[in-house]
């Protein structure tokens, strides 16, 4: 047996999330599929750096997975990206120590949102940022930004509905906040992320960009550890699972 | 009863066309669909400019059609797209006197396509630009496009299946190639297009700049007036219906 770790991109809109579900189209669903033709018939389980919600994308979402067969490693790429739909693009494959799991062992990821920040729509962006045509002070964004940059717990930013138990605390490496004509870009960048805790940051950094909420307002909600205050999760059309980093 | 002049555009990729067909989702089975829900169940028939193909987008595609309504243009605007998917947007609407007819009336149609000439595909481009990672001469399909500058019988260059009666001699107005990074893109204007012309003339341009043709060909081959000459017709996603003028 082998142990691969396989780095895809894939284009959310289509998928109901990355997790296989019954009756749904999911990545996984599709991913595990292709090597189950790959494999004569023969369910391969994949184990990914993490879930990712309907609607988001990734330009590299890491996986590993066992496989019997002994292909060489660029041989694998192309098989299996035969196999796959043309919404998702293996990047890459590489054999991995057996000890390697994606998720485990990630040490960092890297999320992007894009808010299209023009006066119209643009039909052909519908699915790949978010729309908004208010006024942004960019400045204000990254100062509150800043709040989030460290160790906290993230509780007030995370989904009243996660499951997760244990610590909600997490590092952030780097929160940030630019533009990039014609889009304002947010890149996230920490040790870990809490369900739709991007979308609740990134949400909360817009209404202080709209002047609805102060950078003091960030810090005292991140303080009280209350789902309830930080305001609404931002629909996921703008988000981008952008790299997961594991140790060299 | 008003007639009413209606510029929308639309995303390709989910529609098998423009022409209403059974069983198929198109621009105008959909566009009909809410014009029908507007009057109550009465159906509206909407007369374009001209058809575009499966999986061809539109900036600017126009109809016209006549309703007993009497709503203000702007209400119209809201109303209709409210009814309209995602992938459709109402552009505007505005009365036009009785006599006025959307495909007659045309005096130019402008299309653009684009080539996304990158050395590695981009998932989140699959749907809107052509990919090509070969090497193009851009100023050698440039002195090829002013081939086709002016009035010229382009049975060549449309499809062998065409069911245009009558003459297949156009004018076009503009025919231009230029790189706007990371794209190659074509802009044809002309008196109007005969079916795949653009797909097959573009095709034709680029075999152009990988050097499989020459300037020379192109000249020939538009002279010989015989569709098996002039190549392959490339794929309808890196087109756009980009305008189509009709007189002030």
């Amino acid at each position: 047996m082998q142990k691969l770790k396989c780095t895809i991109a894939y284009d959310g809109s289509g998928f109901s999330g990355f997790q296989i579900q019954p009756n749904q189209r999911t990545v996984q669903g599709e991913v595990e599929h292709a090597l189950k033709k790959m494999h004569k018939g023969e369910n391969i389980r994949i184990h990914s750096s993490g879930r990712t919600d309907a609607g988001v994308h990734a330009m590299a979402q890491v996986f590993h997975f066992e496989t019997p067969l002994s292909i060489e490693p660029a041989a694998w790429r192309n098989a299996l990206q035969t196999l796959v739909p043309d919404d998702i693009d293996i990047r890459s494959i590489e054999v991995v120590p057996k000890a390697f799991h994606a998720r485990f062992d990630a040490v960092a990821k890297e999320y992007r949102y894009f808010v299209l920040n023009t006066p119209e729509r643009d039909l052909f962006q519908r699915h790949y940022a978010y729309f908004s045509n208010a006024a942004y002070a960019v400045e204000q964004m990254q100062q509150a930004c800043s709040v989030f940059e460290g160790t906290h717990d993230f509780t007030s930013f995370s989904s009243a509905k996660s499951t997760v138990k244990g610590s909600k605390v997490r590092t952030m490496y780097q929160v940030e906040c630019f533009r990039d004509e014609p889009y304002i870009c947010f890149i996230l960048r920490g040790t870990g992320f809490l369900q739709h805790m991007v979308r609740i940051m990134v949400g909360a950094l817009l209404e202080v960009g709209r002047g609805e909420k102060t950078v003091t307002d960030i810090e005292r909600i991140l303080q009280e550890k209350n789902r309830i205050e930080a305001g609404v999760t931002i629909p996921p059309e703008g988000l981008y699972l952008w790299e997961v980093t594991y140790p060299e």
